[in-house]
């Protein structure tokens, strides 16, 4: 049974992309800094889950030395704060760069490490559309998401070549959960159909790579 | 049955189209400018064809008039020269401009009116790298393909909120075909791939709508 | 004297780099389609005008068989009309690529011919931000201004190694003229100031070249 | 006498860049991690030096202290590094982060703080071709310079409505020294002339801003 390791899981699309990902065949693997969030995900999906701060390198590595054969790794975490630049901690700005940029190269490195000798494996990083566009009063988590973009085409450009498929992708909009009641109007982007896409992503056959994709609702101004 | 028109029908990418779309369901419909090329791909898949240039509005609007209520348009033409700007005959920026990009226009007004209507269809335009990076000794097709990556990207937005999605496909890499033999080796993009991925967008629901999607082999630069 | 050559000339920015470039020792030649509004400006910067269309292959190499010595060539012409795509006549569409691109690429050819024996010269391209935006109800000047900076970054990849200087500049904005009287409140993007970032690329050394330049007001939201 | 305060001064950009202010009547100031190697150049500008660790939260409000009242601040430092990531130390992509892109938001932030209150200054933000596209083996370096990116666009559409310029520099190429020898032959930036398109940046009036430029030698691929 091929494997997938999902970092930073919670709800909203860690939750599809798990379900979706057991449906398919993988065993699951979530990893989080709060695993007792996960107890329903992880008894509705038979995943293993993992107490991992994401920006930890030691945490990080003891989590591949137990999941490390993961044929699937998806990183998703995200630290997002707002306001004027002249008023940001900043502690903040440290923050999203950790926990948006820092922590996905520690799992992209480690990752690599056993894929490359495999020869194949898909990393996907979960990215923003403030990795592309660097919006007014939100400086930190522009930083964060482009330098996730920047470590996502740095990677795919060294790791396509050998066989591992690295894609990036850029969520542009709010995802639907039971916080947010637009879900009846399909105005938010539904969670499963954004896992849908990853599973696309991760069945590309290796003549016929993407390495991003930007997924945004029919009704989000770009 | 809904309908799925296909313009610049040839081998390639279109027939893998045709083939799957077929297979999915889809009547199928074959407008090129030489049909007598796509009689095996009409009898394998039940297609219809229609002998249209893709460049003239009144032929354009006839074949819509038959096939216009395709739930899904597709446009391939494409026109490429190369040489250095300075020893250009201006009728090759003319040809480029006109199949790669007018006919395109041509198509989507058409498809819209239509779609508009109904309130939701699919539009998918074929680019190519040449429409995101203009390259040396290859003016006229940089000028073609980066006037259909605007154009898709201003339908996108016109039409996105209206119920109808339009995709841009990046397509970067030779595709594989009977006259390329490194077609073994999985180094050019494998025609079949690239359908399963037009046929992802297809799929969307509004509520995740990709605009854009790159596809390139793995052993591809970029 | 170096000469300077600005195809596309009237008032606003044409007129202010038609001034600048003169009191700089350049001898101004000025191309319109309409010649008899250039008469005050010609007066007072010495410059000769020529009536041509910038999109007629013929009248275009008439106008470098005169002025063709040009030490720096300005492609300004531009042709915008808007409108929900369903409803546009498609002699929109090729007005717009006609004027903004096809034109640029007959100036660019007739220009680097000269240039390359030379071994100098500087190209100038007028774009817009509809060039690296599509716009929802702009598609034809999309089209036309997206192809006209894929001539650019075409032409500057072919002909910056052969010491041609080719640079796009991507106006974004409305430019202050008598007829908006915004102009005192700086909120409009001021020709003379455009014209001045202008005769900055035209004086930059081979050895710190830039291919793009995008300007707008401080107020523009972008 | 306006101020002018350049972070990350050294030689090459750096000193050009001083001395280029200084003739036209800045008072400069610089700062570095290593003041030792700037005295020949404080001695021919008159600009006063600081010791400053650039990612020190507290050293840079300490220098802001002093110097915060420059209409001027060029940030330049960076940090790169190369490698294939499964060999990578965690702590070069730290370090990069720290550099490239949380100085820099230090320096934009103190520097803001004061020229909101004044309603005018420039902030020039030195980045790389890294930046805006992610090399391969250079995954901390892509990193760094992509969040610079998106800290300077952020910026720009923060400030550039308060009258505050922010400007970012794609550097794309290696630039001219006294240890590498391919000077004579201007195939690398000579950063003279890289300091004056700073000095134009600095010097466009806000009806007419640009907040990127790429600079790169004629010889360059890209």
């Amino acid at each position: 049974m091929p494997k997938a390791l999902i970092i930073g899981a919670g709800d909203g699309l860690s939750a599809s992309l798990a379900r979706l990902l057991a449906r398919e065949g993988y065993g699951v693997a979530l990893a989080a800094r709060n695993t007792a969030k996960l107890a329903d995900l992880a008894a509705g999906t038979g995943a293993t889950t993992h107490a991992v701060d994401a920006a930890d390198a030691a945490q990080v590595a003891a989590l591949f030395a137990t999941e490390g054969d993961a044929e699937v790794v998806v990183y998703n975490p995200s630290y997002r704060t707002r306001g004027p630049i002249a008023e940001l901690d900043p502690e903040e700005v440290q923050k999203s760069l950790q926990v948006c940029a820092f922590g996905a190269f520690l799992a992209v490195r480690e990752a690599a490490r056993r894929m490359l000798a495999a020869g194949h494996g898909t990393i996907l990083l979960t990215g923003a559309s403030a990795g592309v566009k660097g919006y007014p009063l939100s400086a930190p988590f522009a930083m964060g998401k482009f330098a996730l973009r920047g470590l996502a085409q740095s990677a795919a450009r060294e790791f396509h070549p050998k066989g591992i498929h690295v894609a990036h992708v850029v969520i542009d909009g709010g995802i639907r959960s039971a916080r947010r009641p637009e879900a009846a109007e399909d105005s938010l982007l539904d969670p499963d159909a954004i896992a849908e896409s990853y599973l696309h992503l991760i069945r590309q056959p290796r003549s016929a790579w993407s390495w991003e994709l930007e997924i945004r609702p029919w009704v989000e101004k770009f």
